[in-house]
């Protein structure tokens, strides 16, 4: 099980090569939406989402690794890549070969090199166990990983230093691990703040797998915009902590997600991905949530089209 | 002529009302296009744009207004009408029939009223001063004004403050307004760092005023992406400020702006708009700027379409 002191301990450990990322707010916000919202700004952390906490408290507990490898299409490539330059060593990234180019360049720009010959989402778990083998570089799982989940929760020690008296945390949703770390850190050090996380809709997979008490698997891989949580399930280690922190999950349509991404550029002036919309998207709806909320940014590797 | 002490006086009057906004950098970005790069962030400063800065501190000095007129369709008409509301009057701002329903809206939400009823390009000043006259409100003209150009200063005190051993500052320049303040400073506080102004090309009027020495007015309004700088010719009273505190003027075509603008955008996560990147332009370009330089990031009321 992870606890306050992993986390705790993470965070010294991560400190030099990470940012104390901001937190915004905004006046014209808080009127419009009727509550007085707190914005965690990992969109402003190096990498450009909150992966780098996670893969860099990873990487740093290993001895001498050859490298690191590891799956992902998204910010965890670039967090892994970023890692494995803190520590002067290669970088392996295995995406499915129909990724966009500008996925792969993003992550060769921070070091990595991308492996996508014949790479399927289907085979791309067992393609990289292969190439773990083979180079010997260490596999730096997204979310199922206690040490990963420990970097992910430094970001919560922060937010509470930030701002008193928080009622709640609105976190997206794909795998767990981000709010894994999240719900640790609040639930040990203030128990009435209510962690929530977010799902889009038609990609609940946490929020049926808490209320069946059992990981449930969605059947095919969710089509929404929030493509940070496109997971087809929440992981075993990550699942024990949501059961035992998480306060609920709501879900939340595309069309709100992309509303509340849209009004955090619009009002904020941040650039912000859709999955960071999706955690704002609860207190555009009808869900009854408290005044004092923090919404985790979660990252703003995004651009206009 | 505009002075130091006019410029402090500024900022203490306007202080309660104006954010002291954040220098960003990126070290990703300095090494990309090997500069050390601080963006003074007026993005975030109240109404999304420097101007609130100047219309406030006009406004703090009239003697019991009725109200509050202008002529503006972009950032000027919510910086007045921003400072309508802390005056407590109504604001009065004319735009073009033409301009677009978004910048209507936008100066609508910040509480004044838009007039543009058979309103024109061309005879948008004569209809202002009629208006005034009618109504008895004040005219707070965009930056032909010495308490104007006093409060777009203000921002060059925090900036000096901020950033140590500047070597020269970017200005976006339409009107000659905000580099008329900024010049000010940094040439009363630190005459060894340059000030260079920035315009589009086929829009430097401003360029050829100071080359001619007298004014130069474009035939046509200049047809550019920077929409913040589409003045036809700079103005009677900021003229000779430029003349006295300002190095030099350089040009940028739009696609260097739009390249500025989406490398802000893409590197630092800030909503930007494309005066902003006009800023940053001449150091995608070609002309010899010291190593330390500053960006005004003159606003970010830009949303992808």
């Amino acid at each position: 099980m992870l606890t306050l002191e992993d986390i705790q301990a993470a965070a010294r450990r991560i400190a030099p090569y990470i940012h104390r990322t901001p937190v915004f707010t905004s006046q014209g916000l808080d009127r419009l939406l009727g509550h007085r919202l707190f914005f965690k700004a990992e969109h402003l952390q190096k990498t450009g989402s909150f992966k780098a906490r996670g893969a860099l408290n990873a990487a740093l507990q290993l001895q001498n690794p050859r490298g690191l490898v590891a799956v992902s299409s998204g910010n965890h490539a670039q967090g892994v890549a970023y890692a494995a330059r803190v520590l002067g060593v290669p970088a392996l990234v295995v995406m499915p070969e129909d990724a966009s180019p500008a996925k792969k360049a993003a992550t060769q720009a921070y070091g990595a090199e991308v492996f996508d010959q014949g790479v399927t989402v289907e085979n791309r778990e067992a393609v990289v166990r292969q190439l773990a083998q083979e180079t010997g570089y260490t596999l730096i799982h997204p979310f199922d990983d206690l040490r990963v989940m420990a970097g992910q929760g430094t970001q919560a020690l922060e937010l509470l230093e930030q701002v008193p008296h928080l009622e709640a945390v609105l976190v997206s949703v794909g795998g767990g691990g981000l709010i894994s770390g999240i719900a640790t850190v609040i639930k040990t050090l203030r128990p009435e703040c209510e962690v929530i996380g977010v799902e889009p809709e038609g990609a609940n997979d946490a929020q049926q797998s808490l209320q069946a008490g059992v990981r449930v698997r969605l059947e095919q891989a969710p089509r929404t915009v929030a493509d940070g949580v496109r997971t087809l399930v929440v992981g075993e280690q990550t699942f024990p902590i949501m059961q035992r922190y998480v306060d609920r999950i709501v879900t939340v349509p595309d069309e709100v997600t992309l509303e509340a991404q849209r009004l955090m550029m619009e009002r904020l002036k941040q650039v912000v991905e859709p999955t960071a919309g999706l955690a704002l998207g609860p207190v555009l709806m009808d869900y009854d949530l408290p005044q004092r909320l923090a919404v985790i940014v979660c990252g703003g590797n995004w651009m206009p089209t």
